[in-house]
């Protein structure tokens, strides 16, 4: 068998994530990791992975099946998607939902003039929880849609904290609240305000010195980022945080609430919910995944851009329909 | 819009969940019920569904776009599907998962030789546990499946305990194993066996004067049924089991425990969980939508037998793809 030729663009904690996930697949090979950075200055997880220069990937043409695109959403992956693809199939994780429909239109019409095809939006939030909400929807078309983050670390909230003057260093964990998690799943189909439904807790590390009440009262008011939740700040030492908050745990849960019968009488709820060890290597595992289909989409002649309500489920696997049907269906 | 129109052959708790459904959605109408029973001795739903005798059912040839077969898997489906397919695009909901190759090979030939096309093994399980079972094992591929059902009734065990002699009624739970559902919810990756994982409650109505410890032993030691589980047996009257257990709820639970990272030292947990009202209702609910992608697969130009597996999750939906982008993703 022809093994699936996979290249990756950017090597953060998703681009590591990405090669280890390859590496789990035995119809997949990684050509190579293209990074801004010198190739010597790039230290990958695994000893085989070769490193190039960003400038070297036109080089690659016609020997990668498909890119997996793992920038980041604000910035580069706008411009990185629709260039990449005039000559790659690509995956990209674009995740600011706002402007998906913008992304997927500039990367649908690179792909249809190369001929290439793009699956854009690929993870668990957009990706995984979308499918949820659209399986959800089409099931049951008269409920209510949940969906729930964490318990699990916001990049974007950690980021906000370490801006407060006198942090040295902090991390923010978005925790849904349980009372609100429990009326969804009891059926009562709860009106839930953004306080109701999650809570926020950061873990800071303050300069010496530093005014302690200060920094509380400006994280928890911070407007957008904290304001409009209820906050919990604890101060730790540097070690306390290298210690305990080094990973990157994340999850959620999508809900379905529907009612069926003569007259809406019979209650029903669909839960998903994922617990992960690390948000970002899991977020590899499903661009993988969908790398896989990307290659069958080629196959069967697709053109521009796709998402993964898109994408047929089988595509995602190794097996044969007929292994599928009859494994695990 | 053009609405679906859609038929119905058998006209049981699944055939009435289906009428039900297909109320539910704005671009389908219901052509009518056909049924073995004299149309006049069917009750149905709503007061305008029409109900046809069977054997009309090929002068609506053109007139229905996508025929739901709702009976039985024991002997109804393998033989109506492959002939019904031979005159209409059908979906069925298949269940006997060991005989679905099978019954995958005989509808698909049928299909190709008509140039019709069939969804079989529509459902939850199977159905849609099945597609969380292949999105876990994409996602995930070192990891192990679990699959728990309940807490819900049990037709089939149902039945057998009502052909135990002394028995005037009764009514069979299957219930998951709390121990074992949470063991997997935490990542503990168990080995579980059948007694592990499900016990088995039974609400039994006897005849009067019967030897209720010996109605008890000969349920509770029953081969297939229940002799491989931890089996309670409570009798109660006619009146308790009408009142209190006269619903078919069903439900259950089907996780992928999986891991990554360089040396899988990330866990992972995926959990699909279902509680549902009522089993046929919502098992209805699920073939009304795949309906609605046949439909699509028919405009697509497909051809033959197909599973959930290949069904793009956007032809569930009524809604177009720039709308489930901007909604739903």
């Amino acid at each position: 068998m022809q093994k699936i030729k996979l290249g990756i663009l950017g090597y953060g904690n998703l681009g590591r994530g990405v090669e280890l996930a390859i590496a789990q697949n035995d119809d997949m090979e990684l050509v190579g990791v293209f990074s801004r950075r010198k190739p010597e200055n790039v230290k990958t997880a695994l000893a085989g992975t070769k490193v190039y220069p960003l400038d070297t990937m036109n080089d690659f043409v016609g020997k990668i099946d498909v890119m997996i695109l793992c920038g980041g959403s604000a910035t580069d992956l706008p411009k990185q998607t629709p260039e990449c693809i005039s000559k790659f199939n690509c995956i990209d994780s674009f995740d600011t939902h706002a402007k998906i429909p913008e992304h997927f239109a500039a990367v649908d019409a690179a792909a249809k003039q190369a001929g290439t095809v793009g699956i854009i939006s690929v993870g668990w939030d957009p990706g995984m929880f979308s499918l949820n909400r659209l399986y959800g929807n089409a099931l049951l078309p008269q409920g209510k849609d949940y969906t729930f983050w964490g318990k699990g670390v916001s990049q974007g909230h950690s980021d906000a904290i370490r801006r407060v003057e006198g942090v040295a260093d902090g991390k923010q964990y978005t925790v849904p609240v349980t009372d609100a998690l429990d009326a969804v799943r009891a059926g009562k189909n709860p009106d839930l305000t953004t306080r109701q439904k999650h809570t926020r807790e950061c873990f800071v590390v303050a300069k010496p010195g530093a005014d302690l009440a200060r920094i509380e009262n400006e994280i928890k008011t911070m407007p957008n980022y904290f304001a409009d939740y209820d906050t919990t700040v604890h101060f730790i030492s540097q070690e306390e945080l290298d210690r305990d908050h080094a990973g990157i745990p994340h999850g959620g849960f999508v809900l379905r609430s529907g009612a069926t019968g003569v007259n809406g009488e019979t209650a029903h709820v669909i839960e998903y919910g994922i617990k992960l060890g690390s948000n970002p290597e899991f977020t590899a595992s499903v661009l993988v995944a969908y790398a896989r289909a990307a290659a069958r989409l080629v196959a069967h002649g697709g053109k521009g851009a796709y998402t993964v309500f898109d994408i047929p489920p089988a595509w995602l696997s190794p097996k044969s329909g007929a292994e599928l049907r009859a494994e695990l269906l």
